[in-house]
């Protein structure tokens, strides 16, 4: 009696470190990348373009072939999957919308081993961090669970991940870092009955890539740095009126850059790098146009500051390269 | 005979009290929302990615299995439901165009509980108000009802709303506030039948979010609030053409802000916060070039105006300070 | 015999005045509009959400149910209709692509009276008249016909038209002017058959509506009329050189509103008020430039005009207030 | 003998002559058009709504109804279609993509004539030349041939087409030229069979239609001429710092008219009318600027010429004159 | 025994050199372009219209017909393929999505000839290199594959690749070069199975085509290079801030000419040719208010250098013409 409460204890400490050991199907998965791309920074999305392999033992015998194995395509599948033949539904849980599937297929080995296999496309979404946008990375990821079998009736077993060269790595904005990586865990959900949760395997692939920054390096970091410095030039000149025209200038040059970087930048909640570069532009030519009118003042009512502009000439670019070098060093979130 | 009518009339008050006494279905809903992005200011629409999960009791045995519960996924639910099996078409009322289902789930349990469970994703639109923009909260709404049966056949009975916390909240641009809410409600059509209305049972769930106004303030608000400053520096500036020109230079600042503006702004009747201070922007440097001609005027006609120059150098910020406080303490319609 | 001819005469008589009589099925429609919205200028298309319901006496008994009534949706809908029922494909006329169908129900009555109701989505197009925009107001129609029956054999009855009034009128962009109309009429095609016309049945829906201008008005008519009104300014500017570059910084200043503009108006073969405001400017700081260059060549001629730039202070503002009301007055083709 | 052959000489020559008279089917057409629209230059694509009507006599007596006609909508015409009845699959040649159907249409009469009618939308693809852009004038064509049935089995026969006039043509941007026309001619193909060309019968619409230039004159030829003109009165302006920043301003503005240009007009691998015109203006400010520094450095080096800078006025406007009516008169390819 | 060794080992070779000789099916393939069209240069992706006509011997003479041949067309094809004929879905390796299929038809030789031919439509991707960009060239590739059945059990036989030239030639932005290419070949993949390569055979058709740059030549290249030659004018103007002032507009001309090139080109890890012309502006300019600023400097501290800016009127054409020179002679990766 006593060895039996045991046994069962034994047998229920198994269960809960391996469930595929107690789970009716036991699916293995192998996901193969083509390409990810169309990373649109608003919506946090990105499209990827691959093929799902997912395989398992079926134990029912209706639809073994007698010897080898049988192949059934796209149409000819869904008639099989239509008759009833069991073959799970996946589902991506940070798709947006529906994956498009451009084929599909079955294959049935006498031995009762099932594998399903589809060339999918699907728009994805994930936690994106643009704080220290050009100079950014990103995790790229896929999670997936069974529609709707829970972990008493399906687990995920091994699963292995694969990404294609078949894109010059050289040429594309993304540079991918270290090894891809899938992952098999568990997701509880409240919402499907009430008063109970329900468990499902869950499957994450993970994809870390840095940006490459060359591009906002040389059509954006670089010229705005050089209307920066040009605009310092406005402490040599002398008169009140061309000094002030020249900042409104400059003013108008950075206001246009700002309209350029909208449509190059995210509309995020929170600043990026590139845009704290910005700001700091329209702050740095404000001061100066402060300066400017303060001197003015002061020379008005007779009490004129004669050290203030030439002593601007080193202090200005001192500042400004003190801000630059805080704002590489300090992630900060503003 | 009188007992028959009092026990009548009590009947019928509790039928108008809880209709899901009488009506043949009792629906229970619990719907569970992963992401609401893609808010369009000009249509005054939103896409939401969800789960809809419906459940009922079904006296018809038919598909009942033996015992334990049966899963039907995608085209076996289908064709299930084309078979004959009742499960209620539902409607967003506030959708635009058809919802996307990537998969759907039909459960049957072998005491009678149907279960259907999607997920789908949609084009919502409901009543927004951008008046105070980039500081408005918003209502999203899902409205739902069945398409074909009235009260008498169907009704809401349980309603519960989850939404998930998939996506970093602290980087997306809206924050929920309070919690979501689920209600069922009652609600009448004339154009379906002549002559008389007809009554629907109404799901309706509704979540309070407010917009996060940073990126606005950064690229918006501080650099047009730095030119129209700036603005002011023109009453400092002497000789009438330098004046004149700086002031159109200005102008053509703030005209380049409305073209950055009108990317970035709903085009609606009314104006926002936001563009109630670009019209302010406009007018206060308009005003100026009409106090430099004007001064210019009197002074060739002889009749110079000394004071006047001056002391706007002190009216033009006081006046706009007043006004930007007025623009953020009332909640005008202009 | 004789009797016989004019009792034909009489029935030949009532035919040609009310094909109802004749036709062997009267459908009977009521249509529901939810929400009209994405008015494209350029297509001259808008969208439209709405419910379609019609409904007719079916004389076949086939799939009458024996008392009450019973309800056909979607697939169960479209099973009927591949059976052999009768439900006749209706189009509309003045449709881009295809309608969009949410949902759909069929509803057969034990006395034969079938009812098909469907949601309904699709992008219509019909003649708009831009000319006064942006004080424009437009009809938007829904012109619809059975696809195949010709007037013999189906003929529109009884019409309805409802407007939900889900959206806040006071947000959106156009407000509806006095009743929705639904008209029934015949229309006559030649290309269906040779050397014959065919005749069919067609309901119109008006439903007319003017464009609240406010979005315009502080967008674009006030600051455009504010920079002209500051061009004159460089009536009173002294020096060639500063009136020249002055009126240059103002054209330049136009022409970025044009730009701007062109993102906000139709690209129509006519102009609409709002461009014709813009051609006013540029021609009006033209003639500006051109005086201030006669004037110019006056003077090195040794034949110096004094009066000619003092007068151009009043001439000015004259000319234009003039040619503003006439443009607000009267309907020009231009 | 000998007459056998000339009979089948003659019947030779009647069948190259006349393939109709051998071909199994006979298809007769009718294209009836509602809308063309959509017109991109870029791809040279257009969208055409409209319908089409085939007609053949069908000698196989399977599905002729007993008496009269019958009519088969939508689904059940593809019922029939895929029990076996034939109906050919027509393809345009020049389209891009798939086009939609919206509704279609199967009758079929007691004597074996079948006609087959649907309502197409699609986008189509021609050449198109804008080298006179915007005084172009295109020709709209629709190509279609049977997918599957070469000349042997299939023929068009009759061809008519119909234009109609649902749109406001005083409206649109483009004005129909001459009648439409409907062509039957035959295409080889090589890529269907090796070693061997299969023969289809073809049908051409073309429908030509001239482009009416009034948004271009008002909103782009007239403010370009005019900023062209008022950039002469820099020869008037005296000083070399005041000619130069003027020429500059002007280079700037017509800079500005480039990217403007750049979201009205087809980015092309030939120069339109209006590029040209374009060009003409860079180059001719470009060229006063050359002259205004030749002066400059003549002055310095101490030989003045005085006499340039005056009869510039007089040459600019001549070879801006010459040049653009060059332009209008030939239409050179640049 | 030792003969059928070295009959064995001859097969073996004869196997590896020459698939098709042993596998089940081997397929002929012809392909017809159509059209190739837009060209997106952030994806690499390219639209491809096309008829995809593959053929093979069927043994089984289940569906052949008695005598001729047969011809089956969209659903009727379908409906055999579901019945359980042989027709192998092929794959596009790079296609982005699924491709669109307007119409397909299957045609049966009574000597078991199958040919299957579909038009389709789809979006394509393939390495792009753009550093030469406008003077670029690029192969566009389709690379395909049979999605199920390895070479075992089919290889692509005869491959053959026409162009049609339904385009006008001289009016599209590519020019094709040499003949297009058809090449059979096998490809590895490792993920479909653990522990073990499978083998499939591959069908890559190239297309080599070089960009026309008249349109960059005309609309960017020759007014930037005005632009910049028209700044080394800046050299000849005399003071100070007229010096500054000139040089400010021509960097916020370029500032402009970057906005518009951004709407032009690819936004790309690497710079273009186009590009760099357009950072040599930038570097340009600022050099020269270098200079300016650096004269002013030595000015101020009573050391004039008289001789800098006029050198600079002949060192800054030369270093403009040797740094475009080796621009367009070093293919140099930046």
């Amino acid at each position: 009696m006593m060895l039996k409460g045991i046994l069962w204890g034994i047998a229920a400490l198994i269960y809960l470190c391996s469930p595929e050991l107690y789970a009716q199907y036991v699916v293995d998965t192998s996901v193969s990348i083509n390409k990810i791309y169309g990373v649109n920074t608003v919506d946090q999305t990105y499209k990827v373009d691959g093929y799902l392999v997912t395989s398992w033992y079926e134990p029912d015998t209706t639809y073994r072939p007698a010897s080898g194995e049988r192949v059934y395509e796209n149409h000819q599948a869904e008639q099989l999957m239509n008759a009833g033949m069991w073959v799970p539904a996946f589902e991506f849980i940070n798709i947006i919308g529906k994956r498009q599937t451009a084929n599909m297929r079955l294959v049935i080995t006498a031995d009762g081993r099932v594998t399903y296999n589809e060339r999918f496309q699907g728009l994805f979404t994930t936690e994106m961090d643009f704080r220290q946008f050009p100079f950014d990375h990103q995790i790229f990821e896929l999670i997936m669970e069974p529609f709707s079998y829970e972990q008493a009736q399906l687990v995920f077993g091994s699963a292995r991940i694969d990404i294609e060269t078949l894109d010059n790595q050289s040429l594309s904005e993304w540079q991918m870092q270290g090894e891809p990586e899938a992952r098999v865990s568990r997701s509880d959900y409240a919402h499907l009955q009430s008063g109970a949760l329900s468990h499902f395997s869950r499957l994450t692939i993970s994809i870390e890539a840095s940006r490459k920054p060359d591009y906002y390096l040389w059509r954006f970091i670089l010229p705005l740095s050089l209307i920066l410095v040009a605009s310092w030039a406005v402490f040599w000149i002398e008169g009140f009126s061309e000094r002030l025209m020249t900042s409104f200038t400059m003013m108008l040059t950075v206001v246009a850059y700002t309209f350029y970087t909208s449509s190059l930048l995210p509309r995020l909640p929170y600043t990026t790098l590139i845009e704290r570069m910005v700001i700091m532009g329209y702050v740095s030519i404000f001061a100066a146009i402060l300066v400017i009118v303060f001197v003015k003042i002061r020379e008005e009512k007779g009490r004129p500051v004669k050290h203030v502009i030439p002593r601007c000439r080193a202090i200005f670019p001192t500042l400004f390269l003190i801000a630059m070098s805080m704002l590489i060093g300090v992630n900060s979130g503003l």
